[in-house]
């Protein structure tokens, strides 16, 4: 058994080429008992020492030997062609990150137990690219929040008590409001009951416009919405057109007749329509140490938008009274 | 420079595992220039020379580690899911294979040159599935062949010249009509002028129920269509649907509410209705050695069907007069 032996994590670092401001993230462990849905266990240590001394190090390898990094924006565009949100589904742009990286290991000199070890864990590891994805669209969202005006939502994050959000014009101030509570699909043996409360980091996919706001290029999990078929996924992303300020021409969506994914989340439409963002999102168990037992959607608090709007009407002198 | 130096070529074996029928199919060169659509200079044969000693050898070693073969049904459902319709595009299918494939090819002693080699191109040939799927749907087709009754299509073939159908009641006879021309897009530097007639056995997708009969599955491929909006895309696959006997439950379509991709062409309602079979298709160049120059759609002409409906009658007696 290994364990973590040192404070050490894998990370990735993704760049905004176009601003120059980055990004990081760890890299996914799968699904299940994992630490970031609260997994602490031999099983779960075991396999973040094995991704911090054979994994991260064999993708770092790899990548070395492309030219400046791989490219994410074209594989997220082809991935929402090929049925991901990003959020709930990244199966797509996780096969497509694997065969990509498997001639690039297979060029390098690690031991052919490691290769064999890598290739079998990024295929069968179907949400890998989530992690990417989040933070490439941090990365994103990030050089949003450096526009320092307006009411575009720049950061929606959520700790299992309050769900948190930060605009363009209002700096890096957090406009929060108690969390929803998850409902969706359970993995067998749990339910409803053992739900716990919105948490995490990954709604910075509905921040910058994929999982739940662009749900109609995924009509593959769309039975965790209500009846789950595609004219429901297709009325859930059209009615978060309805709070946004521009379709991202860079992430076409085919099944929208090739609409962009709608991106920029404004408070005052929020407020104005009393829609909230859908949020995809995994669910965690209650019970300490459980890790992931399903996976559904929850709106976003309208509270913290509400707030953030009179937070604006302050800063730009408007009476909203 | 290596070229044909001995008769035989790569083949793979597929074993319908339900009726115990097989089918071979030869591998999947990739675009452009290539063997099947008319290419066949130093470029073409060098690259089925290498599929001959390498590809095909790696990827037989990589087979021999499973057991008793790659299982086709599941991995063919999930490109449903991820955009494919399995003839114009096989995106998710080729991914999905690469990627099972790495860490298989990784466990076996080849040298590590031929593993980045074969990874190299099995991760860059997006349709590399096509020739796989086209001999697992005739796997299934043959099967329905076996049934010796009934009006339902079990082939469908073109020449450059002729288009021709068998019929499962009608056992081996081929009941033929003048083929279309297709139509669609184009690679820069060539158009419609140098299209040739329709040719080619990959229509064997259709006849299965997939590629244009399930065209809804693949929204990123409808601009090979008219229009090319995802309402045509639903559009032409709801017309199918008037002309086949059944949806198949192993191949259910998200895009289409998760109706099974439409199966089992009858030829009484295509004379009925008027309707023929939609094909999407290569389109190969009328000049020799040019390749494959683009890509579209193409209607099987009515007249074999017209053909077999009064064999049909003739040999069940009924009075079509």
């Amino acid at each position: 058994m290994g364990g973590i032996t040192s404070a050490h994590m894998a990370l990735m670092k993704v760049v905004n080429t176009t601003y120059g401001n980055v990004s990081y993230s760890t890299l996914n462990e799968g699904i299940g008992k994992v630490l970031r849905f609260g997994g602490y266990d031999a099983e779960v240590l075991d396999r973040l020492a094995w991704m911090r001394d054979v994994l991260g190090p064999a993708l770092a390898s790899a990548l070395a030997r492309t030219d400046g990094g791989y490219p994410l924006a074209p594989v997220m565009a082809r991935a929402l062609t090929m049925g991901d949100e990003m959020h709930q589904r990244n199966i797509a742009a996780s096969a497509l990150f694997a065969k990509d990286m498997a001639p690039l290991l297979a060029a390098t000199d690690l031991p052919r137990e490691t290769l064999t070890e890598v290739t079998d864990f990024l295929g069968r590891t179907d949400q890998f690219f989530l992690n990417i994805a989040m933070a490439a669209s941090k990365a994103c969202a990030d050089a949003s929040r450096a526009v320092r005006a307006g009411s575009v939502v720049t950061a929606m994050c959520r700790n299992g008590y309050e769900f948190g959000i930060r605009v363009s014009g209002l700096g890096d101030r957090w406009f929060t409001a108690p969390v929803n509570t998850p409902t969706g699909l359970f993995f067998t043996g749990y339910d409803q009951s053992q739900a716990a409360p919105d948490m995490g980091d990954s709604a910075i996919m509905e921040t910058f416009g994929l999982g739940g706001m662009s749900i109609v290029a995924a009509p593959g999990v769309t039975r965790f919405l209500g009846t789950g078929g595609f004219d429901e996924a297709l009325a859930t992303t059209e009615e978060m057109a309805e709070i946004v300020t521009a379709h991202n021409p860079g992430m076409p969506i085919p099944t929208w007749n090739f609409q962009g994914a709608p991106t920029g989340i404004d408070v005052r439409l929020v407020v104005q329509t009393g829609i909230t963002p859908i949020i995809n999102s995994g669910i965690a168990s209650i019970h300490p140490g459980v890790g992931q037992i399903g996976a559904g959607t929850v709106r976003a608090p309208l509270g913290c938008f509400t707030s953030a709007l009179e937070a604006l009407a302050e800063v730009y002198g408007v009476d909203v009274s």
